[in-house]
């Protein structure tokens, strides 16, 4: 670190994301990546989009990829803004909507995220802890704060909350802001946003990473009431002008209007879920229930760190988080059956000092 | 604006990016975009990655293109910073070497989105006044300033200074950063890039978006010290782990690899420029010298604003700014020559009240 740092950038902590090797070829269950191919009219939209136009800038306010998800979650393009990604959504979101000196709350085991934001903003927070069992504390969201932000599911538990608890949120802190953030939301959770008619203080966001097989083009939106999306792109205007390129806006359109197709990967991957689940809880495993396309999970005695480390020797990259709590799980996204057919095979194979728990 | 909103999100006043209207076909000269397509290469390039791919995360640190411009501007992979955009690099610099309290330097008519970032961060700036024929004050810039940024060649009048006047402004601000934005560098300036090995404090800010004819691809960067680089990378890290998508890293890949295309499309565009100044100053306009891919003119008597409301309506699109000392240029980008041809003709066959002035 340099005399030319500014003093924001010597106090950041930034986010760590999960590695991506290019040492060896492993099974990758680390970063929530869904395990089929995007739609094949997303392929096609996005080849049709790579020519001359290239040359010209993209429609720095996406208006047709606004209109195709304002229709798909039956919502008018003023209620949709899009970012690079859902991190990008979040990063403006801090902004737009959170002061600092006013604190806001989310759990205390969450989206390592959230604290990056806020230290950067200069936001003040106070973490909530889960219950016991990690479900989240609805009536503990209340109070002297002025924002809320929590994964539904929640990361990395995959735990959810039904829309009806987030309602109970909304109502009791109507004069700020209450962000629900869904990337996960797809693979079995209740969506908040037909509650975004009656709360003009719900921002709801989401990604097409992780639901739409498309982490590698980088499309995330949220939706709300206008006046939320207003303060967005005030903030998004003051960054960049265009923060997602042609192709992105191509493939993003074709991917929001294939319904039908992703209905099918995520009906698969919910079924992979159920099988793996109940495996491990056979081997003794603690599953902690998840409506996520992840599971979070214990083993009955060995040590976290040292599982996720004889995973990684045989060729199967897991999330390992060494913090308070869950220092004791593992985070291991649902992969198609064969990765997670050899990802069962592995732990049931490996050396573990005392064998599985009796079931 | 509700009471949702971020105090910071109350005070901004946002960039205003050059209109990009749907309602007929324009001749667009009022973004800087490049009239050539980008290479075949690119588009090949973005063929090749528009697959099954997708699903996985992009390389969060853009190894393979950063290592490409290292390579092209004879550098180390570790002094290159890719973002979304030249603009989002610019949002980010400000974040990692400014500081709140701690006044910096730039132009008064420079690009317009400097004043924006300062604003959102709350850094205080001040305006160095540009000389009376809009050539940057060298000796103006130093003193009791922390920072200094400015465009070679400055937008919107497309002025360049020397690489030795760079030099002298890095000599005299050796305690804090110099940033350099050569947006449009390509088309005759000359580059501060060899100076980054003498001055620790210098970062050099580049984009694709004119040069190589990806406006619609989002791809900027900034090169300078591995210490300079590594502050933009903890901020980039403290609000999106990937900027950059698959396409716009394999396409921009390739753009920077392509020398010889891109030497030819700028050669075409320089010669169009010569020929435009030449029969605008035939005309009786003022233009300012420009190594840039536009020209920043003036005509002898008709108001600015009308004549770029006259060309508007004639299908011509150009940029005005109603600034003061500004308020009577228009920005013209430099389009292919047929476009430059029609602009030409437009312009001369306009009713002026007084006609053009002799020459």
């Amino acid at each position: 670190m340099s005399n030319y740092w500014s003093k924001i950038a010597r106090n950041l902590d930034p986010y760590v994301p999960g590695e991506q090797p290019k040492d060896r070829q492993y099974i990758k269950l680390n970063t929530n990546e869904n395990p089929y191919p995007p739609s094949a009219q997303v392929i096609s939209a996005i080849h049709s989009a790579t020519n001359e136009d290239l040359k010209l800038y993209p429609d720095p306010n996406g208006e047709a990829l606004r209109r195709a998800i304002a229709s798909r979650f039956e919502l008018s393009a003023d209620q949709v803004f899009l970012g690079n990604g859902s991190d990008e959504v979040l990063a403006f979101t801090f902004l737009a909507f959170f002061d600092p000196g006013r604190s806001i709350l989310f759990p205390d085991i969450t989206y390592s995220f959230y604290p990056v934001y806020a230290n950067l903003f200069h936001i003040p927070y106070r973490c909530v802890p889960l219950n016991e069992d990690f479900t989240l504390p609805v009536s503990e969201f209340r109070g002297d704060n002025h924002g809320v932000i929590f994964p539904n599911p929640n990361a990395p538990t995959g735990n959810a909350i039904a829309a009806q608890a987030v309602e109970e949120i909304l109502r009791h802190n109507q004069e700020h802001v209450v962000v629900i953030d869904e990337a996960y939301i797809a693979f079995g959770g209740e969506s908040a946003v037909p509650l975004i008619r009656r709360y003009p203080n719900l921002l709801v966001i989401h990604t097409l990473s992780k639901s739409h097989s498309l982490a590698g083009l980088r499309v995330g939106f949220a939706m709300g009431d206008p006046e939320l999306i207003r303060a967005l792109e005030t903030i998004k205007n003051s960054v960049n002008s265009y923060t997602l390129d042609r192709l992105a806006l191509a493939g993003a359109e074709a991917a929001i209007k294939d319904t039908a197709y992703y209905q099918g990967t995520k009906i698969k991957i919910m079924r992979t879920r159920a099988h793996v689940v109940s495996e491990l809880e056979k081997m003794g495993f603690t599953v902690i229930p998840s409506q996520a396309n992840f599971i979070f999970i214990r083993h009955p005695v060995q040590d976290a760190a040292e599982l996720f480390r004889q995973l990684k020797e045989h060729g199967i990259l897991v999330r390992y988080f060494p913090k308070p709590r869950i220092d004791q799980f593992l985070r291991v996204s649902i992969g198609n059956d064969a990765e997670m057919a050899a990802f069962l095979r592995t732990v049931s194979g490996l050396s573990i000092p005392y064998g599985p728990a009796p079931h």
